[in-house]
């Protein structure tokens, strides 16, 4: 596996650029933190509740993958941070020995919470789960992201809806910026990192602000936040070209909640390295598979009996011993061995997209990967449809 | 793994019998298929609609299962014998290597479909998914299970409710033994082995009646059917020893639909070869585990903040790797990595448990171990309770 030889020797988080593609802004790079490390451009599969939606922890290190996420807000309100704590911390607790990263908290407790209040002090909601209250200000976000003992932390930050006017998103973006020095502040583990977040909407130049003042604070590595969230493909590319070069060289880029393989190629060759998305993971549940041409979807009647693989030339554990036909059998009769089987092949899809890229830039040849990424689509997606 | 050296050259069906215990009437013997040895006495875990539910066939290689239990009249009314026939047979279609036995569907027909009707040429029944109308004779049952391509194929017989008078259970005992007659006289494969399945009911004249029968037509292995329905565990054990003298000490026993680990290791006393029964799998789903102490309920609030395993003792994948506290918390939360995980640790249960129970006949210590196995229970049941 690539760059997990020295995990022993490694203590603390670092980040290092190791090439930028010519053509476009694609970069290689390698983070490092005290918990193994990580290739970038990489993927993180989201492990909401502290695991991976039907993936065993060991399934997920065979898949190769270097590092999930996992959701603050979830596990604040279940089984909580002192229960967490008392366990050993969030990776003994899930028992994966790899990096995780953690958002902060906000986006789901405004998303999922109910009676939830944004003041300036912070949020305050009530657990979707029970109506329990809960308060998360930046100070607590980084104290349980602590507790949990994650590689990478995230600020507390409003993430903006799509539409909102401009008062609006001026506003939440100021609120942000003032929490994102509260989380810096706050901090006080040295071992692990924390990440800033931008906002500033649909609005071009609110992006740049917002971009200047979270760098201005300064962080180990840079989000952006609060796309992804319905503008479409094109306005999405437009904020990350504007954020870009305001983002230093030398620190990751995050474009937190993306996405589908395609929006990851548009996203690396602007330039970013980090994404996370429970795109691979729910669809699978759905039944709606990624393969080189294209989505598949497996509960359809054409493949009742259809003695093919999912993908004939992918790899994985499902591709190797399974038919369609039985996968769609097994989907439609309801058997949790589908999903477990559909997720396989997803992750496993992510993650050689992901080493095809890395590839690419390494090898000096990633506009025509991405070429080819488009053709594949073309010709073979016919065969699916 | 025991007695997996030599698939290569195993071309039919065969049973030796190794060796009887000296105090009880526990036997070792293997089973010889062309999908490989079956070690007895062997647990075969229940793989209802061609999956043992949320396990891949990796895994349960891993748990070193030599063979699994399918049923016909799932995989009759869904996908149909035409389907997994054109998949290449149901080792293919649901990608398992080693040995498969097939029940004749007869038993499910009657409990699980609708409208049904036993007469003499067969059993007329509804699915149970749609109301679309089946027909299962003894002749029918066969072929769908040549067309399986199982290892062991089993006769249909008229499973007697408990309780049933004299009357209706001599007529379904008749009834029974001529059916078992024609699928003798049905079945066309030579390389699949055919069992015939006793029945009488809890009158042991009439037990003794059938098994005599049924060993006359001549069959390859015996069930002992209709027990495990409600009687008791003296009544069940009762009912094996009136049989037991009658079944040919060369042909291995099967007691089918047992058990719970005291069950089987009864009936192992009583000459008992092979079982079957959904209660490992089915109890993990339902958050029931077993260990040496007896059941553990993860749910339980004690275990919330336990951060020990399962067992301590257990060398199961789940016991090497979570706490029972996140196994309670996973469970609570209604993950599918908790039905995983549950489910492998019973199976590694019950595969300890036979491996146990061979290892102690072999070494002829056997009543020793059993005398051990109830300890246990008393002594580390405590802790759990």
């Amino acid at each position: 596996m690539e760059g997990l030889d020295n995990i022993d020797n490694i203590k603390a988080y670092s980040f290092k650029l190791l090439k930028t593609d010519e053509d476009t802004k694609a970069r290689l790079g390698i983070i490092k933190t005290s918990h193994g490390t990580i290739d970038t451009p990489v993927f993180m599969p989201v492990g909401t509740r502290g695991t991976v939606k039907t993936m065993s922890t060991l399934e997920l290190e065979e898949l190769e993958i270097q590092t999930i996420l996992c959701n603050t807000y979830h596990l604040y309100i279940r089984p909580g941070p002192e229960l967490i704590k008392e366990l050993g911390g969030l990776h003994r607790f899930i028992s994966w020995k790899r990096p995780i990263l953690t958002d902060s908290g906000g986006y789901q407790a405004f998303s999922l919470g109910d009676l939830k209040e944004i003041r300036e002090e912070g949020i305050h909601f009530q657990s979707h789960l029970d109506g329990a209250s809960f308060f998360l200000a930046p100070e607590k976000a980084i104290e349980i992201q602590e507790v949990f003992g994650s590689d990478i932390m995230m600020c507390l930050d409003i993430c903006t809806p799509h539409p909102s006017t401009r008062e609006e998103t001026q506003r939440s973006m100021d609120i942000t910026h003032k929490w994102e020095k509260r989380c810096k502040n706050a901090k006080m583990s040295t071992g692990q990192a924390l990440f800033g977040i931008t906002q500033g909407g649909m609005y071009g130049d609110l992006r740049r602000e917002s971009t200047q003042s979270i760098v201005d604070i300064g962080f180990d590595g840079y989000a952006i936040g609060g796309l992804s969230v319905g503008e479409g493909k094109e306005l999405m590319c437009e904020m990350i070209e504007v954020s870009e070069p305001y983002l230093p060289v030398e620190s990751p880029r995050y474009l937190m909640g993306v996405g589908t393989p395609e929006d990851i190629i548009e996203a690396v060759s602007r330039g970013i390295d980090m994404f996370d998305c429970v795109l691979p993971t729910r669809n699978a549940r759905n039944g709606t598979l990624f393969t080189r041409g294209g989505k598949l979807v497996i509960k359809n009647a054409r493949f009742a009996k259809d003695r093919m693989p999912i993908d004939e030339r992918c790899g994985c554990y499902t591709c190797g011993n399974y038919s369609r036909a039985y996968l769609r059998y097994l989907y439609m009769a309801g058997e949790i061995l589908a999903l477990r089987l559909n997720t396989i092949h997803n992750l496993f899809y992510y993650m050689e997209l992901m080493k095809g890229i890395r590839g690419a830039v390494r090898e000096e040849r990633f506009a025509e990967f991405k070429g080819d990424f488009y053709r594949e689509r073309m010709t073979e997606g016919a065969g699916l449809r």
